[in-house]
């Protein structure tokens, strides 16, 4: 019988985790702790990238994988500040999957990296499905989005293991309710620290970095609760 | 052979060209036009609807199809300003397929409606990929998404009948350079009407109401070439 045209959706996912468990596996024994953050388009990911690079940089070794449907823009953007920063392109689907993360991975010089960065495919839902082997989700959300986004789209929230409100210097110029978006994701996600961040004028991004250094100090982010 | 364990992609595809197949027969049938409107989350695709409300209302009868993943806040946003609305849950899924709207057109007063906008799932990538039997897909980009956002995900820019560009108020404000946002767009589509709108000032929505209702009268969005 032959089912090659058919696609199995449900073996795919096992495959995802699979590829996430070898992820795993590269990462501990290169000691390399994984971010992957997650937002809408034009959320701020690839600026809050941006606005840590010169004060990390100082610190520790990293390079970032960057997710994308088509085009190399944002990697390009990295480049230029002398990221180093590797481009996945899906090719149309709409988040990374373990797999070829893992490849990029592995094209990466690892003994000498800290901290690997990856920044998924814009998008709110499908890329908090699909485990690539991380050490932690990271939820970016921009005020513009709207304070009820954590509710509407809840899984992202409650997987994330921390949660970036960006864009904060726009709230003068839009409506957008702080207090209540805080109390949204916390009806979601009670334990993870969440932070406030401009970071066109710089306020909050150091608390983001100084998140980033603890969870790879400890390179388990589960121990750094709600701050 | 019991192979009712395995979810078959294919297969469900298919099953959608089919409801949206039904759902053409169903709008033809009774005269109805109907928009799809997709966006990122926050893009102001509930905002939009909201500033046509008035002036739509008193020329022709409509309802609201309102897609969202969990909760019913936009359902009630529009509900509250007197829209006939239905809420499409997906039960986390990141698109509305065409089954799910079907049904729900079929529990609609077909014979009183003149039009039915469909909010889809916040999302800039899935919902473009699936048919659900509508006249016009509408590409809604806030302007503090990004003026890259139509060649990083061209597929939906590609497709649409018409864009709007959202929020421009907010221009001042952030670093969004309109002019190459248009290029974006026209390297993808060249084709499709493009609109500007402001629906906090009210900027540009009477555009975007005029080619709804040409839309409506005309009913083949195709006629409708750029302005």
């Amino acid at each position: 019988m032959d089912n090659q045209h058919i696609k199995i959706y449900k073996d795919l996912m096992g495959e995802n985790d699979k590829w996430a468990a070898e992820t795993r596996k590269l990462l501990t024994s290169n000691n390399i702790t994984m971010l992957n953050l997650i937002g809408s388009p034009g959320s701020g990911k690839t600026t809050l990238l941006e606005s840590m690079i010169g004060i990390l940089g100082e610190r520790y070794n990293f390079a970032v994988l960057e997710g994308d449907v088509e085009t190399t823009r944002d990697a390009e953007r990295l480049d230029s500040l002398n990221v180093p920063v590797s481009q996945l392109l899906t090719g149309g689907a709409c988040h990374l999957e373990a797999k070829l993360v893992y490849n990029a991975l592995c094209d990466l010089p690892l003994a000498d990296l800290d901290i690997v960065f990856v920044e998924n495919v814009g998008n709110l839902v499908c890329p908090a499905e699909f485990d690539i082997g991380e050490h932690a989700k990271v939820a970016v959300l921009s005020t513009t989005e709207g304070e009820d986004k954590p509710i509407k789209y809840p899984l992202l929230f409650r997987e994330a293991g921390a949660v970036v409100i960006s864009k904060t210097d726009l709230i003068p110029h839009i409506s957008f309710d702080l207090k209540q978006c805080r109390e949204f994701i916390r009806q979601v996600n009670n334990e993870s620290p969440l932070f406030e961040v401009a970071a066109s004028t710089g306020q909050g991004v150091q608390e983001w970095i100084d998140w980033t250094e603890k969870t790879r100090r400890h390179n388990n982010p589960s121990e750094f609760k709600f701050q």
